[in-house]
């Protein structure tokens, strides 16, 4: 199991101890899935969050009239999971789908718990890792009101760098919440202004 | 300068130490800000985040056709800020307004950073209250998807007990994206409801 890239991750963001890094990569659990195939469906209990190493998915949810909604994408180096649900302890919500052969690192609730306990310092990795998720998610909700689709698409991109390729232009227009052609368009322009 | 509400919050949450608590209340300041006051401004370095000890205030941003946007309310014992002013030290986005005369704790930005170093328990304590405003950050978006206007409201009730009387109409409606007559309308039924 490679732990490379969430040792990595830590290091970051807080200077753990090396038997902190070691506490924590005890806990995990190496889990793959193929393209295509669901990390995790609405009305179950969810036991775990997880860590991509390798690959991309998507968080999505269906409205009742079945329309699909993309709440998250995840690359390497994310965090992803169905939170209220993990934390929560209430039936998840969300589809969670790979869109490219993905490998991800697992970790239990109750492991979570107490790896907190024993190690602090990833209360702070946390901590700062959800804070920035809370402002971009809120960013997210500015971006829909007052900006250019434009904008929006260029803080996109900065959000997922490299994500451009990997998924269809149908799911980035869906989570920026405007129309494929609209999201078209604005790459041919954008496309455009760089060969100027 | 009355820290009860904070340190009873503090207390709900995790379990500090009376040292832990007195080096947190010795870096507060109280501000207090009249109804229809200002705490916040768009364009401005944010230095500081409050804990509402009495009142009511609003958080939002206007759009660039001067529409009003509410990004969040805040009543007794709610943190409030422009976060991503305060942690990233970019320019501010938001007004926040007293919806009445209010009455909060700031913690200065630097102030904070060297009581999490100095009394990681609050490392714990703003990881759980980030992630619990993530998680309703994230069910606020679901929520405007996939249901209806009496089930948000009801969930927004849940979310801001006693509020209702303090808050004029249109806001939450403005909150809930819902028209101030699909608000008055849903209320109406509810009552309804409740009295037979």
């Amino acid at each position: 199991m490679n732990h490379k890239s969430l040792t990595e991750h830590v290091k970051s963001q807080v200077n753990p101890r090396p038997e902190d890094l070691h506490l924590f990569t005890s806990k995990l659990r190496e889990v793959t899935v193929a393209k295509g195939k669901f990390l995790l469906y609405p009305n179950t209990y969810v036991k775990h969050e997880y860590f991509v190493v390798k690959g991309c998915l998507t968080a999505y949810y269906l409205d009742k009239k079945g329309n699909k909604n993309i709440v998250q994408f995840a690359i390497e180096n994310w965090w992803l999971g169905d939170f209220d649900a993990f934390y929560n302890g209430v039936p998840s919500k969300l589809y969670i789908e790979a869109l490219e052969d993905s490998t991800l690192l697992a970790i239990n609730h109750d492991d979570l718990q107490r790896l907190l306990e024993e190690a602090p310092i990833f209360e702070r990795y946390f901590r700062l890792l959800v804070t920035s998720a809370f402002i971009s998610l809120r960013k997210r909700i500015l971006s829909s009101l007052g900006k250019t689709v434009k904008e929006r698409y260029l803080e996109f991109c900065e959000s997922y760098p490299n994500i451009e390729g990997r998924v269809p232009n149908y799911q980035i227009a869906n989570y920026l919440g405007i129309s494929g052609e609209s999201l078209s368009r604005t790459r041919r322009k954008l496309r455009a202004l760089k060969k100027a």
